[in-house]
């Protein structure tokens, strides 16, 4: 078993409203000093088998055909 | 400036249909042995100042408040 996990992230200068809406929220909230807050997204994917090589190969196709657009998000891939 | 990530994750047991959505889309798409997927959330925040000590406590506290659903989720923060 490989576990690996996934993070999705918006590209810089791409706008995120999610991430300005939590940030109002913060500070609704009463969270002073909040410079900035981006969201992304994480995948925890566990794949069967031992071939870290192929693992990272197999990952890095799954983001660029499914998990991300990366026309506007970059990923990255950590195998635990 | 203090620049932190927020990871927010499922608990084990909650159903996370989701990522079993994602996992069948894997699936369809050719990737085979995919044993589980799990989706969750990570917030990138950018806090003014250089306490960390303080930032870590604000940190935690905006993860009970807003960004967390401790009922249902676990989260980790890493400031940088």
């Amino acid at each position: 078993m490989i576990k690996a996990r996934i993070t999705v992230t918006l590209k810089t200068g791409v706008l995120d409203p999610q991430g300005k809406a939590i940030e109002g929220a913060l500070g609704t909230l009463g969270f002073g000093g909040v410079a900035a807050v981006r969201q992304g997204k994480v995948f925890d994917v566990v794949l069967e088998g031992d071939d870290r090589a192929g693992a990272e190969a197999q990952l890095a196709a799954m983001c660029d055909r499914l998990l991300a657009n990366t026309v506007i998000e970059n990923y990255t891939v950590d195998i635990a």
